[in-house]
């Protein structure tokens, strides 16, 4: 039997008909973000490189590009495909990985665009050059090291040279700069304790950069950075090229600490979401819970009416599997049974888990949606 | 370009070869369960409905009904669709909707299967008894009540007759019961605690119920009751159909409750993870984060060596979105270097929203892969 769910929204309906829970993006904010980053970026001199692993779609992807990005970072190699597939022919994987089914990944997508890829262990060179060089392809190889972020990469110099000289042993791989992401600096609340952390990790990557250049080693690519510290990262004279990923769409996480610098992206992301039941004084809840927002940062800070709708302040209180429970601020006894079928834009706390489990961006730009645009990486994490 | 990720595994595949992160489901465990706990339900002489919320796949559902359910639950409209397209016949969604396109679903669905769905309000009601004479179907209506969950459902014997009447003035619509389903006494670590809320949830139910046979109306279903509460619910008197979903493949959260009755599921569900990244000592980095483990009930509390490999014992101590910190307990100093590409078998912490990660499940018996079956709801959750 052929029977599929209706589609949640097509280009040219309005907002108010959209089946919900939707992940909605305001493509007004959205394309002002990547404009004014990838200006504010080239300003610096520096490459922009951004992060698929936050909206895991080639859609995102190729706007990025035409807006001026050098080509994307993936988190892992199954997540490359639909971007290859799609176009993008330079696709840098900023993440370590082992096995064999990872290696057949890398080669065949080697076959198909210029691959870089990271490593931090040796086992991981020797296994990617033989890898490499059976299959005829040849890989960018970028060890990772330690810049603060304690979680993968080495930590010392001469751990450094010794990836490089066995990169330099395999002609199928090259070695091409570093990798140097500190993810714990991103989410520091505090602008000017966030700028000193990043302009630490950009010292110690600089640090590893004259070592090598003491052997005589040139470092073509320094590559890192995300959305809290790229402004800094383009103005260390370190860093060649940042890797933003959450700057397209924002997230409650990232439009909570302080900007005080001369670019700030705006949130464009949203979960659009439907009152299904209003039975208590005080109280309503909401159609999306733990399967349409992920709470790993928290649950979602604001909930707003939509446009064509107005009531009273909402919190969004609690996450179950399906449910959410907004509680009507400063007013616990009121009655909500008005409420019952209104609908409200709720902020994820953190948008890379969150996007991850939607397949689909409904595109809208004032009361219309635009486009629907597929995450086609979702879900695709080996 | 058709360029797309390989599979992760195949029948016949050696557990060894499978490519991670992949989501596990240990076959032998998984049917006990199955068996078990149909048996344990029947025995007191109530119907077993499964809730699919729980496990998104319809060859999962389609065993529950070999293995004597009389049907399942979905929590959404759209989530019920993989399963009518499957060949479940009978489908009761657990849950309140409102919106044009609810309604659609529904009428559509209860063209194709016997479906019976939830209300609490009204508009709800009237709304719902018109889409279906419109579209000449019939659904099954259950009121839900309060039992304790504070969410969703109706608090007074007076707003359930109100709505038991409205449904009774749509020749659509069938009265079929109450829901009455506590979500908060599923996870009471302490079995004796748990049993007592489970017993006052029934004892509130069987008011509502008394109160509408005053009036001469009879509920032909109570349903409710989780994978925590049905051991206490079948015997109650007053359920005549429970709803367990995590029972089928468990998890750390329902692992690490008390556990004293006759009837215990064992867990069948795991993360199976390669350590991509280990030059600390002490510590290693796994390949599976947010975007492969739900964590909004913790961290996962157990992680163990495959049974083709040893090590020593490890905590899983931070998820990033695709990285999993592993600790090596006890031994801070450790080198860990030689456990790269070693891998582990994860307990996702919370199942229900781990598996809407996954688009599909391996499912294993001893160190073979025994069959892939696929997640057909993951995401549907409008």
């Amino acid at each position: 039997m052929t029977l599929t769910p209706p589609a949640a929204a097509l280009a040219g309906d309005r907002l108010v008909s959209v089946g919900t829970p939707s992940l909605l993006i305001d493509l007004d904010a959205f394309e002002a973000n990547l404009r004014d980053t990838a200006a504010f970026v080239a300003g610096h001199g520096v490459a922009l490189r951004p992060h698929a692993k936050a909206h895991k779609s080639s859609a995102v992807a190729l706007r990025q590009i035409e807006a001026g990005a050098v080509g994307i970072c993936c988190q892992k190699l199954s997540e490359a495909y639909p971007f290859a597939a799609a176009g993008v022919r330079d696709i840098y994987v900023t993440n370590e990985f082992v096995g064999k089914d990872k290696l057949s990944m890398a080669t065949e997508l080697a076959s198909h665009v210029q691959l870089s890829v990271c490593v931090d262990a040796m086992p991981q060179v020797i296994a990617l050059g033989e890898a490499a060089a059976s299959a005829g392809v040849a890989i960018d190889v970028l060890p990772e090291i330690d810049v603060g972020q304690n979680r993968c990469g080495v930590t010392t110099h001469d751990a450094l040279l010794e990836l490089i000289d066995a990169i330099a042993a395999h002609s199928s791989l090259h070695f091409a700069g570093l990798q140097a992401y500190h993810g714990g600096a991103q989410h520091i609340a505090g602008w000017a304790a966030r700028k000193d952390t990043a302009s630490r990790a950009a010292e110690r990557a600089g640090s590893f950069v004259h070592a090598l250049e003491a052997r005589g080693v040139r470092c073509a690519r320094v590559t890192g950075g995300g959305t809290g510290t790229f402004e800094f990262d383009v103005a260390s004279g370190v860093y060649t090229e940042v890797q933003p990923g959450s700057y397209a769409i924002m997230d409650g996480e990232y439009g909570g600490i302080e900007w005080h610098g001369a670019v700030r992206p705006r949130n464009s992301l949203f979960v659009l979401s439907t009152i299904m039941s209003a039975t208590r004084p005080g109280m309503a809840v909401c159609d999306v819970g733990l399967k349409g927002l992920a709470v790993d940062a928290g649950l979602p800070r604001e909930v707003t009416w939509t446009a064509s709708e107005e009531g009273p302040p909402l919190a969004y209180i609690a996450a179950n599997d399906e449910h959410g429970k907004l509680e009507i601020v400063g007013s616990p006894d009121a009655d909500t049974s008005h409420l019952l079928g209104q609908r409200v834009l709720v902020t994820p706390g953190h948008c890379d888990p969150t996007v991850n489990l939607y397949d689909q961006y409904v595109c809208f730009r004032g009361d219309r949606v635009e486009a629907i645009w597929p995450i086609d990486a979702r879900g695709l994490s080996r």
